[in-house]
């Protein structure tokens, strides 16, 4: 099954969907050397925006998330946490669509008494492994790819505030999301592990500080040494024992910079 | 201007709300002994509900929000922050009312059409003080008042799930919500403060720990002592300086029990 033809057969009937509701997806990678956003490019436009959709009327919200997500990633059951429903009355009356090319107007032209509406839209974030997903556009855009959180190209209406909005939230949560064992590969080193928290927390840590607190927590399994030119400077391997990683992200972890 | 009143004439044009998207709120109170929730009985029903409404179609979400809670409480804006939004398809099929009385029955077959679609609420959560707070009934209730967490009644709908995860929420954020100086009086001993902890984070705390992490945090003054009968065992009282209390908020108390 095309995971954008179906959406796109879905779409083609809004009587199925609830009103005046949508959901927005921040969904956050990292590859090793900055943070990623998965963006879908607006057809005919300089535009892009998150990923998201509507709420089938028999379906709960979550769902509905899930859903939207695997249509557009690929990944079965994505890391998903709601974080803020966004409900200002004007929050789309900036960075609109032009309408100056035949796919919007038409598109728009055909849904309008669905999509004029004003929606309120919640806020889902999803954490992924950048390596597992298959990015995938929808029928508004012509691309999806990941872009780097530094550096966003212009986006629809205020998805700049709904990533804003997402990574306060993701800084400030840091100790109750599974923010490493969804975003780092199987086995990272502590640098990369260290420079993961660095970016999301927005500050430079110290090294020997990082190592000895999240080694304290007991929820990193060491493996080999890294592979490199020169084994004696070679830094070790870890990984994520996943059992203790979780129950200690159930209660929080507990980490303070 | 009588809140009810004005509620009760807005209410009367379903067309000036959004439909099928909702708020409910978790007002939370303390008394020294126990949480308390603010609630609202339901007209010749054992039934009891938040605070709650519906957004003007020309009104951002969190004004709404803060309009629905100044009705309720009297409380000029009231400490509000958005905690999850509810939107199970199901998520209003227990606890209903029963229409067995004429009240209800009318309001809802005047409203049906607004009040019978598929409703998704975005749960607020309100840290107030109680002794500020004058409940206020609505158009559907014949009473407001606070009922001790550790013993609610009956709640509409999904209304308990949502006080639970209002709860759940405060626990894992109470480093970044003004706990403290929202919940307790003006003055208070480090016995209540370690109290209302307790009582937020389900857990007996030691008291000389809480009072070496709470007054390293460098944001309570010490007023005179409790006026009691024994001059030499009163305890000192507290009070939160507010300037540093709210920066600390800001960027997490980093409270640790």
């Amino acid at each position: 099954m095309n995971p954008p033809e179906q959406h796109q057969e879905q779409f083609m009937d809004p009587s199925k969907y609830l009103p005046g509701v949508s959901i927005d997806c921040v969904v956050v990678g990292f590859d090793l050397e900055e943070l990623h956003i998965l963006l879908l490019k607006l057809k005919d436009e300089d535009l892009w925006m998150l990923p998201g959709g509507f709420i089938l009327l028999d379906e709960d919200m979550d769902q509905a998330a899930t859903r939207i997500l695997e249509e557009r990633t690929g990944i079965k059951l994505p890391y998903l946490a709601q974080f803020n429903t966004f409900g200002d009355v004007n929050r789309r009356e900036k960075n609109m669509l032009s309408l100056k090319n035949d796919t919007h107007r038409e598109f728009f032209t055909q849904y309008s008494a669905f999509l004029e509406k004003r929606f309120i839209s919640t806020g889902y974030l999803s954490l992924v492994e950048m390596q597992n997903c298959l990015p995938t556009p929808d029928l508004m855009s012509d691309f999806c790819s990941w872009k780097p959180l530094s550096s966003l190209p212009k986006l629809l209406y205020d998805h700049r505030e709904i990533v804003d909005v997402a990574m306060a939230h993701l800084r400030s949560r840091i100790n109750y999301m599974p923010v490493g064992i969804s975003l780092l590969p199987e086995k990272f080193t502590m640098k990369e592990f260290q420079s993961l928290y660095e970016h999301i927390l927005h500050k430079e840590l110290d090294r020997g500080n990082f190592q000895k607190k999240m080694l304290k927590l007991n929820f990193l399994d060491r493996q080999e040494k890294q592979l490199t030119g020169e084994a004696h400077k070679a830094p070790y391997l870890y990984s994520f024992n996943e059992k203790r990683y979780n129950e200690l992200v159930e209660k929080g972890i507990g980490y303070i910079s």
